[in-house]
């Protein structure tokens, strides 16, 4: 198993910063539910434990999605693009993929020439994260 | 026009690099097409022109998509994230989006302990650049 994700790391073209993009995507659906940060512990993490852990670059610290918020993230299949500097992520999300409690970040569309919101939230932040601490990338 | 592409800007948190991260996926398939980077140029003109330009960090110029290969990407909705420091470009893709001359970029899959590739070109690259030069994102 080690050695396995050894060598998956080994193709993956970490930045400088040591990160790579990682784009979260609902497998069955197709809807991009996040984009956020990984480094090579957070892809040993993601695969040795079929969920998603992420790098959140503001705290520095690994983040294990759902951890805090219960929405985890099962891995479904880890992907890498030519260049091996993005890695795509197909999820089963549990519940919803935002902070803001919408399913996906991406709720803000540019239309009519002004920035729309174009989901509400499923759950209040508040039952997200009790405690008030909010997760950042 | 400039004025609401301004606005547009204006809620985009661009990295200290000047830029974000930019995902294209196909708008009616759900695919995820690729995964770029953009800087206000970028983005001023992706909304003036209705295609998707990036930037091309290793070239350090602006790269209109299929400007080379014919493979453009027509821009169905610009969409913004929960920070504001990623984009989604819902895109109707001519061709193929990757430079391997494959649909997508994500053609690799971690199964079985291994990098499986799971899609075969669709066209040549040589076809894609008589040139010989392939961009770089």
């Amino acid at each position: 198993m080690t050695d396995a994700i050894e060598r998956a790391l080994g193709e993956i073209n970490f930045g400088p910063d040591g990160l790579v993009p990682a784009i979260a995507q609902q497998h069955d659906t197709g809807e991009v539910l996040m984009m956020a940060w990984m480094n090579r512990e957070a892809v040993r993490l993601t695969l040795a434990e079929g969920r998603a852990c992420y790098w959140s670059r503001t705290r520095r610290a690994l983040w294990r999605k759902g951890e805090t918020s219960g929405q985890v993230q099962r891995l479904h299949e880890l992907r890498l693009d030519c260049d091996g500097d993005t890695v795509l992520l197909l999820v089963e999300q549990t519940g919803v993929a935002c902070h803001t409690g919408r399913r996906n970040c991406f709720f803000r569309a540019w239309r009519d020439a002004a920035w729309k919101v174009i989901a509400e939230p499923q759950i209040a932040p508040g039952r997200l994260y009790p405690g008030g601490v909010e997760p950042a990338d």
